[in-house]
């Protein structure tokens, strides 16, 4: 059973989940051998819980599918506050694609599949967040190779999620203009279509990390509707490709910073998408100081990206 | 020219440092063959900057040796605010040894060589904060195999420092008892000795994360005298040898947390020492929330630490 934890000198939550150490792991080095015992894989069907999204138009015959968290690191939602749903979403059905070779169609219908999945989760009336992510690659803590996304809907509101939203509603009051929009207005572009702009931001905490922010201020991602996922798409290709020119492949987080379920957020918060590549290891500095230490200056960054989509 | 910047919403500093991107960096895979090229081995000091300290006979005949770091995060200390002094501590002249494998003597003398670089850097006026740490394994960020620590002097208090020591006052005023002194007088026991108790923390970040803390309130590790030396070289000892029992040898990262240069914090502040083994990476849920997470409770940890501590 998953129990959280707070620490009242350095501010920290910890989930205590004992559970998740049950987790299969991929190795890595034999990732091509690994197709018949992958979970994800298809023909594993029953190897997961059952799904709740399978686009195919019979059990076996899909390309994307849903299904919940077969080791969550949270309780289910009957237990009281500390507690959440989580939710894995298999984002192909071939065992070792990187995202960078996905179809911008492809990855279009994944991104609807996305929003259907925030639309269903947050029917619920206990979910307060919800998070959505892709840990790609061993540094980025992916423990199975085979792509996917994970989607956790929380019955309580991230510490960190709530200071960033207190922080905001700062800058908005100082500048009368919400700070994700003032991105949009004062950053160079990497890459920008109808409704999106690509960044790096002014104070990336890894070399490469950038930002993919809606043009106009919208607070959750699941009101975009069929031209913006289209747009959205193209962009997050776009980044993808770029990023794996710029470094080789390497491993990568995605995250999906959306709003609150919460009105009077509404003028400060501004959905976003972060992603942030994982060349380099957290080390005995940064968690001491909770520094970060970037190799690569954004500016230059930015100049490499932005040759880099112009190729790809 | 390193750079520091401040996040103005996630409240996070980055250090942009592009002279870090010149590292050498060791192959793990096959690091038998590296003491030959290895800059911290014997024969290659003249790859290493001036050293500024140097246990044996002559300069060739050591086993401890210290220097400034090559390729510093940080500008030197005439560049202003920004600035700091970055020393690296070769703890061996053995390429391979894991610091188990240390005789409690010679790791009681590394400890008499950290607390004269301490004096050394809180002679200079600048100087506010002084941070040493570890990094054992790749995945702890270790870019060199061979055993060295390294000890950053800061012309500034790391804004996680700063939070801390005001959460300690906090704590202080409403529970008129230092924190970790009430984690010493509470806390079970892994070992304990005269001087230091081995504590697991009630909110441990990472499974078998472990803190030694002296019994004694005192806000500076150099202020410790020869017999506390000798008590922290076996409790420090003890607690590699069962960590790498516990987890079969894993990475690690040490972090000596010491008291900052100034008297109004010496009834808050109490110097520790935390012990964080690294056997799995942080992923996209732990970025987007600032939540870890952890599959060992730490009840349990204490325990099986417990028992191997009586092993080794």
């Amino acid at each position: 059973m998953a129990e959280i934890r707070f620490d009242p000198i350095d501010r920290q939550t910890v989930v205590i989940a004992p559970e998740r150490s049950k987790r299969p792991k991929d190795d890595f080095d034999s990732s091509k051998q690994n197709s018949k015992k992958c979970p994800f894989c298809p023909g594993n069907e029953d190897q997961t819980p059952p799904e709740n999204f399978n686009n195919g138009d019979n059990i076996k015959n899909w390309t994307i599918r849903s299904f919940p968290n077969k080791y969550p690191a949270f309780t289910q939602l009957e237990n009281g506050n500390n507690s959440g749903i989580q939710d894995v979403i298999v984002e192909s059905d071939k065992h070792d694609i990187n995202m960078g070779d996905f179809s911008q169609k492809h990855l279009r219908e994944l991104l609807t599949v996305y929003k259907k999945r925030f639309e269903s989760i947050k029917a619920k009336k206990s979910i307060k967040y919800i998070l959505l992510f892709k840990n790609h690659g061993l540094m980025a803590g992916a423990t199975l190779e085979h792509p996917h996304s994970q989607m956790v809907g929380l019955s309580f509101i991230p510490r960190n999620v709530e200071k960033r939203i207190a922080e905001l509603r700062k800058y908005y009051n100082q500048n009368k203009q919400c700070y994700y929009c003032r991105l949009v207005d004062k950053t160079e572009k990497i890459f920008e279509n109808k409704y999106f702009a690509l960044i790096a931001p002014p104070v990336a905490r890894f070399s490469y990390e950038t930002w993919i922010l809606p043009k106009n201020h919208q607070q959750h991602f699941e009101l975009s509707g069929d031209e913006q996922l289209s747009d959205l798409a193209e962009i997050l290709l776009k980044q993808i490709k770029a990023l794996n020119m710029a470094q080789d492949k390497p491993a990568f987080n995605i995250l999906l910073n959306n709003g609150l379920y919460d009105s009077n957020h509404d003028d400060v918060f501004h959905w976003n998408i972060q992603i942030i590549p994982r060349v380099s290891f957290q080390a005995g500095f940064e968690y001491a100081t909770g520094m970060y230490i970037n190799q690569v200056e954004p500016d230059r960054a930015v100049q490499e990206l932005k040759r880099n989509t112009l190729l790809v």
